[in-house]
């Protein structure tokens, strides 16, 4: 992304921080970072004024790599954590900035980290804190083409990894291993990182969160996966439930079922849709279903920079210091499919990552849904 | 383990609790929670009394997997978010605890979950809440026989990783391509999960986190490898730095010298010495051999269940939530060698992971440390 993209991005971020009443941001999650300054890294922080002016700080080694990826001129460096305080408190000095209110990320960081920052050495005492959250997540929820664009080319990485993870299904495999190809396939076709490789198979399938272990693969167990590749910063997040050997006929219905309920979800998207709307689609097929009993987790979630977003349904968003998701807005990108059918002695899930379009949708993650072997 | 060890962990946290003023402890940190229960999850809780009741909450579907893994009896699931608020405030109604001091993990928790657990609907207005970090890694800072053993393991899977990366170091290769291979060879060798695999290479091994890119291998490039596996929990921490075919005079020299400072550190481990001592040692040759501006980093940090935990140097350890370290107890796991020597165009670092006995030490990490290619 060119030098203008980030100059747009932080145009819309100063009209947003003088709506909210923020004098100045100060990030430190490497997803806002990136997203306003090309940049995104560990112990780093970001700090910019509603009139525009961005210090980038990182570790005093690492300022000739930031140079090459980020597109603004402060970049400073420090040399531990009390060095990280000090260059705060200069710039607020620099900015002439002695009163006022600072954004700072109240969803990421914990209290020692938020100490730091709210610290007498490094925020004037006429500074006051105040949640920055939505202010970015606002910012970062509609993606323009080039966002798009790398997501999907996660989309193709994580059907890479899904292709391969399938493939080495078979009885004697761990779940371990079974990621283990997954997570190779998608370095090999260009993941710079992945978020955590869920592999669960059996019993394991009924959990809600189903990370792989040790457990060896037996014949006529559900296998489900899901994959979470990051290209050049952007997710996709992906994920299907297959068999080794032959699912029985109750597993088979449940699993179409779950096909059935993406793909009429999936068919309303569209912008101006309600994430609710959707939620209750997928609800109600699986209750008439008589499964209502069988549903766990909330099914959709927005994914980019991170895999999982802004736009979370209401519920979930409270709890992340989010708000509550409006009518879904053309360029947000949705995973759907997040939530469990779970019997108890086995569960399925199918799950994709979907552009919200003015007048439909675009699907990035393109994987045969069915229950494949 | 079996629920003895978890009995007597129990019983050590019940009489920290008494001597920090704590009544009830709720832990949501999956490290935390499986150390004292034998199950660590995402979203959920254990809650602990000081006369050692526990109760383990877990999402509803993941009930019976939970009771296979976790040592107590006390096991209730909840449906979401509200679910496990209306849970802890249950157990604290059963519990018949008005009023005292509920310990949560400040330094884990960012606002909104903080929110959660200090909310009117969860916590009796007349429980006060306290940070529990200090006693959590109190508890957690010296290993038993059976951790040391599951490291010892995680110290062969990180080997193996080594080995397979090096292996597959040649022009052309990509950073992302080198963390693949040891990846995949963790998790062949018994790794449930790793931390993030850091692989830079030329320039980008003098930054602070050299994650992995697409940065192609150059023939005279410095490659600088650091992988992170876990097995049932437990991690290792194992870093070499290696060349795609010959290195220069100077950085050969810099490499042995780095070799040179941690084999003299970690001769003086042992009960009783301290981190500072250590990292004086450390910093000392680098220094005598004209390095002071060259080293980045506090170059020791403690591991257990999490690849970087107490005892952190002091300046670290505040920032952390932690408190300053003591002098090193038996049984501590330490991983030295985590300082850069960054000059600049490149940079070295070579790291082991080393168990302090009464006596000296032993090196979970027992990889060569020549400079191999």
């Amino acid at each position: 992304m060119n030098k203008k993209t980030y100059q747009q991005r932080l145009q819309r971020c100063g009209s947003l921080m003088k709506t909210e009443g923020i004098d100045v941001l100060i990030l430190v999650k490497p997803a806002n970072m990136q997203y306003l300054t090309g940049d995104g890294r560990l112990c780093a922080y970001a700090m910019i004024t509603k009139d525009l002016q961005v210090v980038i700080g990182v570790p005093q080694t690492d300022i000739e790599d930031v140079k090459r990826l980020a597109h603004f001129d402060h970049i400073v460096g420090f040399e531990d954590e009390v060095g990280l305080i000090h260059s705060v408190a200069h710039y607020f000095k620099d900015f002439g900035i002695t009163k006022g209110v600072v954004g700072l990320e109240y969803a990421f960081l914990p209290a020692p980290r938020m100490g730091m920052f709210t610290h007498p050495h490094a925020k004037p005492e006429g500074v006051e804190p105040k949640d920055c959250t939505p202010l970015m997540s606002a910012l970062r929820l509609v993606k323009d083409s080039e966002e798009i664009e790398l997501m999907r080319q996660a989309g193709k990485v994580a059907e890479a990894g899904m292709k391969s993870a399938i493939a080495s299904i078979r009885q004697g495999m761990t779940e371990s291993r079974v990621a283990a190809e997954a997570e190779y396939a998608m370095r090999q076709t260009g993941a710079d990182d992945f978020y955590k490789t869920y592999v669960s198979s059996g019993r394991r399938t009924n959990i809600a969160h189903g990370l792989p272990t040790q457990r060896i693969l037996e014949k006529g167990d559900l296998v489900m996966i899901d994959v979470h590749p990051v290209v050049e910063g952007y997710c996709s997040d992906l994920c299907r439930t297959v068999c080794v050997g032959k699912a029985t006929a109750e597993q088979k219905a449940a699993y179409d079922l779950y096909v059935e309920v993406l793909e009429t979800a999936i068919a309303k998207v569209r912008q101006g849709v309600g994430i609710d709307v959707l939620e209750q689609t997928m609800h109600d097929i699986f209750t008439e279903a008589g499964h209502k009993d069988h549903i766990f987790g909330p099914p959709i979630h927005g994914i980019g920079l991170e895999f999982e977003e802004a736009p979370l349904p209401a519920g979930h968003a409270f709890f992340h210091g989010e708000k509550g998701p409006g009518p879904l807005a053309a360029g947000t990108v949705i995973a759907l499919g997040n939530c469990g059918l779970y019997t108890g002695p086995w569960g399925v899930r199918v799950e994709d990552t979907v552009v919200v379009t003015e007048h439909g949708h675009m699907v990035l993650t393109d994987f045969p849904r069915q229950l494949l072997i």
